[in-house]
């Protein structure tokens, strides 16, 4: 059993990693934290918990204090500018992150401060952090595994964005195949429940705003573009352009990413729907999370609700030569607590499902 | 006053343009129309017109009949392959149609059968079809109104679908402006309310298939995409192709369409995000129902919701060289019962906003 | 044209008494007010009123200051405790006043304190107030209307709550007739839509807590119980006890109250469930807002959305002497500003329907 | 491993008995039938139970036929009159049941057939049957459980529908104690999520009926009513009538039943808000499903969603002599599939939580 604590559990991904957390074998539960809420109990904040925990808030500092529990992971699904305060001291106990906030996903401080706004204050971690999408980075993510546990070096994890998770793996397969045409630009668009804009009450997420309505938001700015932006380029091995907008709908966990890749002449020529079908099922063959859906179907996000699953479905349309893929996630989970969970189950070296099957 | 009857009313396009007429000052509800309901009062089947409307359903072909009340127009809501069934004896009898359905819509009768799987059995009509968006094709409706004036020759309008609606008024200003890059695939996501999918109770349309689920479908193979790309080649002057992708969110009416269009070289080179805005603004300044939202801001679908308004937000990414426009409409108003009243407003020689305004 | 201010505007219910206000053809709508959003336009707080309305927002005392403008009315949809502190002044000037708050619904300062928690600062106009339920106090109303038109005495009416005025049409024709079992209680179970619960977003009203979720709240102490015992006890001539349970569902606006009564054992000896229909019908036969259910239906609060209208179905148990009633009403309109306006018509010798059908 | 087939499995029920069972550790399910959708998968019918399960319906024939596999006990989520069909066979085989349609609840077979319109056909089985509420009857089901243990003698228990389930917990401390006024009727309102209406889509579960709207239904005359007043009439000892009123409110699963019970004037000298909370929490300390709300609050249908969990929130009113006690539960889950596990768990003497606790 690995001791881990949850700072910053009263949000909905902290507590989404509570609820996955609790019915681990592996990993103990040791603290939960949230400096506005200490004090409380779990089933205060979040009646759901009632009868199926007992566990009370205390705040960061008191949570990740040697006490005669010592950590050996700490989940981080804070705002983003919070996490890069806490992670350097908390990996300088040896105490592995799997950080949750936006900190440590872009690769590059400078982009960081473009996109975020302010100066990134750890940037010398960017580049020891691992971006936490393990049927993308698996390899990394078990070197960072292997270091962990023969040099005792603690592992930094960057759990991605629930936007970059949906459109990634709804893209991978044409991206990774160089199919691509790299002129073009993937055309990302995506709907969320509104679980993602988080707990605090707004305007934005008052049940009248969100009730029979839908939207686009954040076009052309949204903060998710220049991670999925990273992530294909890795992917595609070389440059690749992305027009990402994001839409809200009435719901409250869920999300779709469909996303648009025009293959390049070459790659043109010889597709089919059907062979495109079998690229994708070919890609995920071995992956326990990811479902290729059947030819002419595509997914739905309550199939995935509260689960770490991803499905995807794929249509190639020979008269564009476009390929259109679309991916369901439930945001909090694959998007964020359970793809963190599955990420630190390969840290541990545990098998990658642990506890994420069901 | 002129005489108008509702065919196939018992759908909720039926019922909406039932809600419209009733506070049209210049037309008068002659009799509604159903196979499946004739015999039962509107607020039997739907309950919202108690109170409101004394009218009770009969058979298409009572409708129709000559009776005591000469017809000067009839609305067609019904599914596609019944209007050409039942138009070309209409218009012999010198009332003029509106054809909510998706006989008229496109020009080609081959496409009609590729895209339908059924021949036309009016194939020489669909060139005196005028396409029903006013603000695509106003002058060809004006036709249509001085023909019925002056030589007494009945009009038939094609009232668009919902998503052509939306997504042309999305694309118009670019398309128009020649600005779009032609070797380019317009890629436009749509999401609607499940209304769009009509009243007949399916597993489709079950509360719980519906509730907390987003869902792309349709893809590669939707029926609106011919009338989109017919529509956006008209309005470009040249081919244009288009990547139509439906999805579907738990509300009842209202959708959004978001539409993505790489600017050709030329016209990146001057464009901004300014003279982007200014184009959109100037392109709808005379016109009653778009409203063009401020800049960096998107349309809510809530804000149309009852009525013939259509809002549209606008973008422009300088990195990608795309203009993202996000246009809302009520799927069910603007979308179709009440844009077929705007058109037939235009046909009678009516003030186009008649009856519309609120 | 009658010069009219709402006062508080920015609420829920006052916007919808804008978006009423503005089809009324006899109140002229001088100004709009709200000291929280005092300089940005209704359509920058609310969307929808994009191109129906050009108004701003002014603060309280520039609306209510003597401009060119003198003011014939003012509805007051504030915060309780603001329209007492507010009342006095608007009277003195000759203003009348419908008080959509909760300030002066109740006839007795006592009970106001015990049930709001702090005394009452205008005791004395308790007395003047009357009770804008229509159905209930028509002729109260029309003796207000009479003072304001004969002797220049401005009218004070105390807009109902939602709850209470659902609850009273459910009920009065049994109260009316004196069938109810006066040992007995009456239980009132009722069910809002989360607009009741105002626009100021709260943990309560974030949509992830109110989708997917019922649940009753305020039992024993919800403050719309003196209210409706008050008018039931008006009604009955005599003391009415009422146990009234408030329960919340994943709905915008729309409201139901179901009411249950026992009859008195001479009551029940002659009741049927035919004649206890006809008791409703014959009771509500002459109402132009209220409609009873064929025998055996029960309404629906999604047929009365956005109007004035409630839809009354009653049933009658043999085995338990029970008449079960159910009333739908839209919250916010009859609920709230709908019946305000009705109130209004009334006071200023208008047709009491001006405005409201549709 | 005692081997278990669900008959019905197409259902909202059957789907959630498969999803129960899959994860119970001791019931291995052998079989899952539906007539309808025989030869389809699981994942077909359900997308949910891709990769989640590798399971086809065949049809009731073949599931209940001896093959190589002896079932052990079977249960039956179909439409009442298909169980009391089956049933007898079943039990012939020496197969116990748990029947989770409405066939066997009912202690007399003239009540059955006055509520159900129909005779009863296996009206010998009634008394063999026993009540599958646990917290009610749990002695009762230990006799069918040694009875089936040391006699071989097949269990038949009749499940409870899901609005008795939550009527009745709310209830039962107020009753078992004797407190409730007998000639009083104890007053009932709940409100249900739309899949207690089951899966054929039909006008009534619509999306676009079910949205935005709350209704009374079945008032005076719904079948849950005798099932209601039987089980408390056997709590109290003594004849208690009941006027039960369902309402539909736009959620998928989920319910409230709020029940009002005027307590005795003899209870009412000695009661306090106090001690009716402590009566509630004595009486459910050691009940592993049921929680009491803490004072003053009232229980989430959210929070025990999926799950065998009962929350029960309690006020007294000292004015009215009034207990009102609301109940939560998974209509699904707790109503009917999951408290069908908990009754076989008992039944087989496995510990009463065995797959249910999470």
């Amino acid at each position: 059993m690995y001791n881990v604590a949850v700072i910053g559990a009263a949000g909905y991904v902290g507590a989404e990693l509570v609820r996955v957390l609790l019915a681990h074998p592996d990993f103990k539960l040791a603290a939960i934290s949230s400096n506005s809420e200490a004090g409380k109990t779990l089933a205060q904040v979040y009646p759901y918990f009632t009868e199926r925990a007992d566990l009370t808030f205390v705040d960061h500092e008191t949570a990740l204090a040697e006490t005669d529990t010592k950590l050996d992971l700490v989940f981080l699904p804070v705002p983003h500018t919070a996490a890069m305060d806490l992670v350097p001291a908390i990996l300088e106990k040896g105490i592995s992150v799997v950080d949750v906030s936006a900190d440590f996903r872009l690769h590059d401080a400078a982009s960081y401060e473009a996109w975020y706004g302010t100066p990134h204050t750890a940037p010398d971690l960017l580049a020891k952090a691992v971006y936490g999408l393990p049927e993308a980075f698996r390899s990394e993510l078990k070197v960072l595994a292997a270091k962990r546990a023969s040099q005792q070096e603690p592992a930094l994890v960057a759990a991605p964005g629930c936007y970059p998770t949906a459109s990634t793996l709804a893209a991978l397969p044409v991206l990774k195949a160089g199919l691509f045409n790299s002129n073009d630009v993937v055309v990302i668009n995506a709907i969320s429940g509104i679980s993602g804009a988080g707990k605090i009450p707004t305007d934005t997420t008052h049940f009248c705003s969100v009730n029979e309505n839908v939207n686009a938001y954040g076009v052309a700015f949204h903060r998710h573009t220049p991670e999925i932006a990273q992530t294909f380029s890795h992917l595609a091995e070389r440059n690749v352009a992305v027009q990402f907008t994001p839409h809200i709908a009435p719901l409250s966990r869920g999300m779709v990413s469909t996303v648009t890749l025009r293959l390049s002449k070459k790659a043109a020529a010889e597709a089919t729907p059907e062979n495109i079908q079998k690229l994708y099922e070919d890609q995920y063959a071995e992956e326990a999370f990811v479902h290729v859906m059947p030819p002419g179907t595509m997914p739905r996000s309550s199939s995935v609700i509260y689960s770490n699953y991803a499905h995807v479905g794929v249509a190639y349309d020979a008269s564009t030569n476009m390929v259109v893929a679309s991916c369901t996630i439930d945001n909090l989970a694959k998007g964020a607590a359970a793809q963190s969970v599955q990420c630190a189950n390969i840290i541990f070296n545990l098998n990658e499902t642990t506890g994420l099957k069901k």
